[in-house]
């Protein structure tokens, strides 16, 4: 009898067991999808900037990652998530150990590891930063950039990010924000948004003749950083239900594909409407505008809102986009439009179409934007500032012009020409 | 004594929830892996193509992914998987709304949920489109294409789909179709016959002087192309499985692979047999012909079985491609010989091979590729000279010497030439 | 009553079916990412080749993938795992066959099947050659190579992988390498390291002048390279677990990431030391350092020791590059460095941070580096002066200086002008 008894509940946590490892393993798979996120951005910013300022771009995107997996591991993780130890609801800090000891390897949340939680949120810092390299490129000083990006990932991204994932004030305000819309993107683009203001533009950029078009040196290379984020973008939203819980990570796929996609349909027509020819990047940027648009909602959503809310944020791109041009605010790769822009309407969408939705609702998903994003905006803005002052931030007349590849990294991104080769061609 | 029943029922309830959760884990994961898939054609189709139709080809496989979700959800969907409601064995509909009850969220099918199965089939739905825009690249209206792959997405493939994998007339009838070889691919390649037929081939490829190889801009990208659609492939074949069953996956796993690797020593040989050279575009056309190949039988064969399959269906694409340029019939990045030809290819091979090889079956999956091949090359032709004769599908003389990236885009793929790097590169 | 016992004991068998449905996934996800690390090295080796031997390279890559998984299904698979009818502790195989009966096909290990099992050790069998592939670029016989990596594939790496993963000598002996520092990577670095001895320098390398630096051709293909085998690494090593456990597989994670990191900001340093500027391609090789390093005892390191040997690894490849330049050993990829001499560092800092730290193991460490590499290099050496023998290894002289693209493959990697478009870009 007895016997019989301890089977039936060694059976029930044996599929408990089972559970846990799918769950565990899909924050794993995600992490490995918000990882290549950083080859998307790469890739992306790498395309939308000239040819000679390549190498400087490849370079930043691949010591982000670095820094911001170290940084968030030194200081970061425990900021956001302080846990038991400590927990105000405007700063945490846990105090932290690089061995954690045995207890927290073999400790687990509801659904993964605690390394899980780890690799995961980690990737996910590390992104703040990403999105802050294209506005600034093709001008900024690699040093100061990589500063800048350690101080933003250690300290502004952890604070505001714990003030609703960490279970503080915006939390507790009923503040909803599912992946990031406000807490990553919108983020980092008030952080892009300061960095750019203050460097100021390109050379050359804002004329008294007219805005001049810098294109960029390389479609594939963009195209293939879209495709790249989108893909990332599944492990983004559908690694932030926390758990490999069906009905909702099949929901946020639907979601999140859905609003990608009609965010190239707005930004087609828009753009051609605006542009009169079929612009690439504007349908590039609608797609990730989309992406950054459902994020906040990705969990709530039905398809037909998912298609309204990626359709806007695709409307909104283009005419962001030349909104600030017209402001004379150079972002070489559209990030604020993107990121900051489509970020604010996606979590203001939450308020809109979401399950608490209503005029009170748009309110707290108002004040919890604004909050955040002036929160890294002054972060930023007062962090460059004494970045400027004290190494400098932008790099020499002479420099930008010959380009940051050679000035900086003594190299080209392509040997166009061998001798031999090139002959043979002609 | 109850309450132990009841937990030895829950308990097996549990476990099955948790095997329903990898399941449709599964299904997902080989979502986000089909859709990569999309950046693959991308980037191959862009190899392939001349440098001034790059953005015009990265333009349309944005667009196509987007417009084949968006259709597929309004309207493919459900005319492919008709369900209960109605089921017609040539047509079936059950009627559609964007925002289904709560019902269809919660309600799962054996392995997965409703959302998952949408996702899934429809990032299928999309490759069908994405097939064509290769074999009609350089030349055809950006416009007239789209409207194109709106209507094949929406209607062809869902409907041919339908008689198999929808339960209809073919599924009756025996017809075995794994993955797709004829419903995904030969339904693609088909199209793309019929449109390539209608637009005519590019100028001054078919001369008085005989043919004119044009090879395409980027091998790299090309390179990248098929790696990419290779690592997809996995997802495309194995979440056919519909399923985790570890059996199945792993065996799809093994059979995909051999026939690929199989597909490239074949088109190796008969490409150097030829053509005198390692011809680099036949051994990667030559991994997609063996990928395509085991598409229709993954789950029926075994290792050497596939690797026959693989190493026939490389064998076949040089004379393939070659073959359509002979007739005169100009298919840019040999879509029709990779997906047509092999896809015929492998849905016979599983009449040779198969769980049920016999003349019988033989006799069988002809049928259906026939009926599927013409049914889709019909409909593709009627709605080509249908667009044809409304908008038009060719773009002017000037136009096409000149490139559609400056035609269709007003821009250039890649920015080659700034003056301050070029003369320091010099 | 009896009913109750059975129930209970079904849901147990439930539960562990589930377990192992989730195990399975595990180790073919992981397979796909291990697959894509090819794309990684075909990208990685063709950004670091000059323009005219990037179709060469290319070609290289698709056929190795293709030879090693085929040769490891006819020969390798069985020689390294003989299983229980033959396992001598040097040597082992079963016989084989390419169709297996049905019980090899139900069969299941521990966690995974007989099929998982062939398809996740065939990719990782395929990367030992891919690494060679790097070193003795530019100037060896596509078909001379060829011959080569099939045999070190079918018989040099399966049998040093015996001795360790097989249960051999090196098992038996309390050697420790995870996920192959050594038997892999090692391995591999030590083969291409006696190939581009027999080899020789590319022309025009080393000169009574000093050694003329030949920069890579795409910046950002090597960059593309780069992020994808870190992708790829995390199945490399996080499939190395063999199972999905979640405290082994999400530390893996977390070891292997931040190892990845602490190389960059290694290399960041060094190359910054030692060459006055801001070195992609080191910081890019400082990236794989770490991977390399952690790989041997991914399973074994906190975050603390993690850092230190990714950091340490980021330090050596400098230095390692610019010794092997000084032996005049010409690795255009900086191969040897990454595989062989981080290979051996991973290796014995199992001894030094490892579950059995001390002196005992460092000393069986560096005895299984030893047995490991001094087999390779031997049998490579050999091998390749063998064929050097029979069919010659290196191109002719005229051929190197034209590009092996139009030599061996009548191609251009890129059409880099086209009369109309080239014309409209000035």
């Amino acid at each position: 009898m007895e016997s019989t008894t301890i089977t039936a509940q060694q059976a029930l946590e044996a599929a408990n067991e089972a559970a846990f490892l799918t769950n565990n393993l899909w924050i794993l798979v995600a992490t490995v999808l918000v990882f290549i996120m950083h080859l998307g951005f790469a890739t992306l910013e790498s395309g939308f900037v000239q040819r000679k300022n390549t190498v400087n771009i490849l370079f930043k995107n691949c010591m982000i990652i670095a820094i911001g997996l170290l940084t968030y591991c030194l200081c970061g993780f425990n900021l956001m998530y302080p846990g038991e130890e400590f927990a105000g609801s405007f700063f945490g800090f846990s105090g932290f150990g690089l061995n954690p000891s045995k207890a927290d390897l073999t400790s687990a949340y509801g659904n993964y590891t605690y390394w899980s939680d780890f690799i995961f949120q980690g990737m996910f810092a590390a992104t703040a930063a990403t999105i802050v390299s294209g506005a600034v490129a093709e001008r900024i000083k690699l040093e100061s950039f990589l500063v800048f990006a350690t101080f933003l990932v250690a300290i502004c991204y952890p604070i505001t990010g714990m003030w609703h994932w960490g279970g503080g004030w915006l939390a507790e305000a009923g503040f909803y924000d599912f992946a990031g819309s406000t807490l990553v993107h919108a983020m980092g683009g008030a952080a892009a948004l300061a960095a750019a203001i203050i460097l100021g533009p390109r050379l050359g950029k804002y004329t008294p003749k007219g805005i001049k078009p810098i294109p960029g040196h390389s479609m594939p290379l963009a195209a293939i950083g879209v495709f790249l984020l989108w893909f990332g973008w599944f492990g983004f939203n559908g690694g932030s239900v926390l758990s490999a819980d069906a009905a909702s990570v099949s929901l946020v796929f639907v979601t999140t594909s859905l609003a990608a996609a009609a965010g190239a349909v707005g930004a087609f027509f828009t753009g051609y409407m605006l542009f009169k020819s079929h612009d690439l990047s504007m349908v590039l940027n609608g797609i990730l505008g989309g992406l950054v648009g459902i994020t906040a909602g990705a969990d709530q959503m039905g398809p037909m809102a998912a298609i309204i809310i990626g359709l806007i944020a695709g409307i909104i791109i283009p005419f962001s986009v030349v909104f600030f041009d017209r402001i004379k605010i150079d972002d070489p790769v559209g990030a604020t439009s993107v990121h900051l822009v489509c970020g604010i309407w996606g979590t203001l969408a939450v308020g809109i179409f979401g399950a608490k939705a209503g005029l009170t609702q748009v309110g707290i998903q108002l004040l919890g934007v604004l909050a955040v994003c002036s929160f890294s905006f002054a972060f930023s803005y007062g962090l460059m500032s004494l970045i400027k002052a004290i190494m400098g931030i932008r790099v020499e007349k002479r420099e930008e012009i010959r380009g940051l590849d050679t000035a900086e990294h003594g190299a080209h991104a392509y040997q166009v020409m061998e001798t031999a080769t090139y002959t043979s061609i002609k």
